[in-house]
């Protein structure tokens, strides 16, 4: 889908969002986790090997359960400065060598260009996680 | 359940924390909340009229499923200084009337003691979120 740009702005100058998904049971979970946003895509470098990958709650939920909603906000302690951008969507997990669109290295390249911490942490052979984005509610 | 001190320390510390919840049929959802622990449960106000409470997601989504889980965390971009408490449980939602432990004005007052905004927000006929926390994780 299309992203009202300043929607668009306010999500891609946050360097942290919460991504929660549920398990096949409706039980609920939320991590923190670097993000980019390409077209009207979220996603997200997994920093574990593919293998270990399984292990990860929010791997696992996906698999089970592609409904996925991450959060983008501000606090602050002034409550009238409060801002939060809600995108809803279908994600699931993209394995190494999976042949998507956009290419993998051009995902990583962003992940890498917004986070420099991604230079020395090796996402060769990682997990992405995509979030196609179908609902954007903000404040 | 008891929480271990230094988590109990890191997850009273924390202004905003982050509430995910699960309809019944398992769409997740997550939203930023201030809260209060108070021994083994979390409280949560709710900055609306109990009438119009049932419209939030939250809200709904613990009526139908009890399920919720509440993540504290720390952005630094110094990822090795990253650090989060993970508490979940069982949440219901208090109506104003409601006869509970502890008292609905010992949770107000506490609510008040940190967050000096709710002497503006009038929290008196307002609804609580309580997360009885039944499992524990942190990094």
């Amino acid at each position: 889908m299309t992203i009202d740009p300043d929607i668009r702005r306010f999500v891609e100058s946050a360097r942290v969002a919460h991504l929660a998904t549920a398990s096949a049971d409706g039980d609920p979970h939320v991590v923190a986790v670097t993000f980019v946003l390409i077209d009207g895509d979220i996603f997200i470098a997994i920093d574990e090997k593919a293998k270990t990958t399984t292990r990860l709650r929010r791997v696992t939920n996906i698999v089970q359960n592609p409904r996925a909603t991450l959060l983008v906000d501000v606090y602050d302690d002034n409550w009238s400065k409060l801002g939060w951008a809600m995108l809803r969507g279908t994600a699931e997990v993209i394995m190494p060598g999976d042949d998507i669109t956009p290419r993998r290295d051009e995902i990583l390249a962003e992940l890498r260009a917004k986070y420099h911490q991604y230079h020395e942490h090796n996402l060769a052979g990682r997990p992405l996680i995509r979030l196609s984005v179908e609902r954007v509610t903000s404040w």
